[in-house]
Parts: structure tokens; sequence; C-alpha cells
């Protein structure tokens, strides 16, 4: 599965989070990064990762390079798809290419977007639809010798997510076992699962995590 | 409008949290509350409020005393309605009864309960739906010369609501302008308006306490 990942206008350090998260820890080939206004040079020139990446101008130049997803990378305070994107992912869906998305608001509740999957039958994954089935937290007990570490931040894109990730690594080559639990749309985009616990009903935030805390434990 | 308080077999001070707060804090008039394994005496007796509201057994009963509102006064962890609940709430909309409830689940969507509305006209005020239109927080200034009171504890039904109505009634008597914001499904059924936020999607509560803190400031 190849993947493009969409940062028009917003391909920086401080815009394109998401973008800088996959490039650097995602297990599948990242072909290109979309951005009209720097293509013809590589990701890293602009956001220090993705040295053999390309940023091209358009999402017929990425599905040349193989893409069959196109994963929004960047992601506004209050979650709604920026009008800059649309045309993007309208034109992904119409080439059958499978958009993931990791902010509030759904791809297909854009009329011209879903149109455009019907057209050209474009699948979509909401990386931020929870599951329907949560239940408050305190039902379930960790797995005995399992211990749990969080990773707390007093904002948001300060490294909650890269620390424990690196965590993971560095416990994996000394021989622990270790898993990563994903509670935002980025750790979601990288490990394939996971709860993203900001688009969950707030009464059942405890139990989503509990659940992925108490599964990783028994399964790592 | 005149409200009957539905709490079958469960009218005890552990369980008929919401019960209590509306029959010791709201504006309206509460004329019965149902629970036909206690019906027969007052409220009081089981709930130490209520010391003129008849204890009934069906929803019939409450109507003869006027009710034109049933309110579900329980409210058990994960926000199920409770099976025994339903005979109840059928009867009361097919009678043409609104009903107010504070549960997570919604009542329309038990086909029973949607069908006895069709037939009785019986409609639903959900109060745990939250608006539409709600932001992340961080956007708006309290109004100058403001101040803030949050009861915060460790647990639900331990007193948060009911202090803040206290301090709220104790200021007004010591000549303060003061305002109470409800931020859960009981101090909506009490003040009329409000969010309640454990319902809220998790990135936007913040939002929805700033909007209603700062609307409650300017108000006041």
């Amino acid at each position: 599965m190849k993947v493009a990942i969409l940062a028009e206008g917003q391909l920086a350090p401080a815009t394109a989070k998401t973008a800088i998260g996959v490039l650097r820890y995602a297990p599948y080939p990242v072909v290109a990064v979309i951005d009209s206004s720097r293509a013809g040079s590589d990701a890293a020139r602009h956001i220090g990762v993705g040295a053999d990446v390309p940023v091209v101008a358009t999402v017929d130049d990425a599905i040349a390079l193989g893409a069959e997803v196109l994963l929004i990378g960047t992601a506004a305070a209050g979650g709604r798809i920026a009008d800059a994107d649309r045309p993007f992912l309208a034109r992904a869906l119409e080439r059958g290419v499978a958009v993931w998305n990791g902010l509030h608001e759904r791809v297909l509740s854009d009329p011209r977007l879903a149109a455009a999957a019907k057209r050209g039958g474009g699948t979509v994954r909401e990386l931020r639809e929870p599951p329907s089935d949560l239940v408050i937290g305190g039902h379930r007990r960790p797995r005995l010798g399992a211990r749990v570490v969080l990773t707390v931040g007093s904002d948001a894109a300060v490294g909650k997510m890269t620390a424990s990730l690196e965590l993971v690594r560095a416990l994996g080559r000394a021989g622990e076992r270790a898993a990563f639990v994903a509670t935002g749309q980025t750790g979601i985009a990288i490990a394939g699962a996971g709860v993203s616990v900001d688009a969950v009903v707030a009464d059942f935030v405890a139990g989503a995590a509990e659940r992925m805390v108490c599964d990783a434990a028994e399964d790592a």
C-alpha cells in the first residue's frame, strides 16, 4: 500500500504535524508529498524528514509515482477540512484513490466529495471515527506485570506521540515486549489502529483508553 | 408546566440523583414521582425531599395529578435507558406527555418508543444533546470583573451541582449577581439550559464550558 501525503500550502514544521509523524514512523512507503507551492524539491528540505520523498504539485503526479492512498497530512484546530484541500481530495476520490482523514469533519459530508467518490470509486477511511461499542472505564484489570507509560503535554504537537514511539523502539532494541497505543489521528495513521480520544464523547474517553491499554498489555 | 419524575424501582438516595436535585431546586412544580414499588407514600420518606409530592405507581396516576412532562429521574453509569423504564415512557408518549431524558441513549432510538410518540404525539427533550455549533476553547474573554467558581469532585453524585446551586442562592441573598452554569443533565433539567459536557466530543468540551461561562458572566 503506497501512500501520498497532502499538505497543500502547509509543508512546514508548524503545520504538517501528521506528515512529519508519518514520514518518520510509518511502516508503509510514502511515495510523495503534495504541496503545489513547494513542488520540485524533496520533503526533507521543508520538514527535516523524507529525504527521498518528492514534493509534487498534483494528485495525478502522486498517482504516477504509485500512490494508492491520499492521507491528509495537516490538522487545523477545530478539525475542519481546509478549502484548499478539497479539489485534491475530489481528484483522488475520482481516480479511485483511497482518502485517509484524521480531521473531525467527515470527507463524505461534503456533497462534492461524496459525488467524486461515487464517480471514481475512491473509498474513505475516517481515522477519527470512534468505535460504536465503547463503554465507560473501570471494568478491566491490566495484565499482571504490565507497566503503562503515559506521555502528557500541555499543548498539541509537543511530542507526546513521538516520545511514545521512541520509547517503544528503544524497549524493542533492549529486548523488552512493548506496544504503542495510538490515541490520536496521526498515531492511528502510523500504527493502523487506535482510537482518537478527542473525537470520543467525553464520558467514554476513559473506557476507550482502558480497552486499548489492556488489549496492548495482553497482546504485546 | 407540571412535571412527574420517573424513578421506577430506584427511589432511594443512591439511585435517584436527578429526582433529588430536581425536587430540591427546580423552579417548576413536581406533581408526582413514579415508583410502583414505593407507591402510596410521599417522596420525602424515601429520599428526604418532596414532602408534599406523592409517589404513584403509573403514568396514568401522574397524569391524573396534572403531569404534562415525564422526567427520567435516575441515571445508570453508561447512560442506557433502563428496561424497566420503557413501558412508562411508552405510556407517557402515547398519552401526549413530553419526556425529558438526561441519559446518553436517545428515547426515539427505541422503535417501540418512537411508535408510541407517533401514536400519541408525546415529544422528547434530550437534555444531553449537545449544540451542533460548538468550537474548541480559547477564543473569548471572560467579562471584566466576573469571577468563576468551579466545583470539582472525584466521583459522580458527590455534590458538585448542589454546591454550585447553594452558592448562587447564597450570593443572591447577599445581593450579588450570580449565575449557575449547568454542565450536566440534572442541572439542565433544573436550570432549563446548559450543555451536558460528558456527552460532548472531547475536543469541544473546553469550548462548550467557555461559551457557557462567558455568556453567564455577561448576562448575570
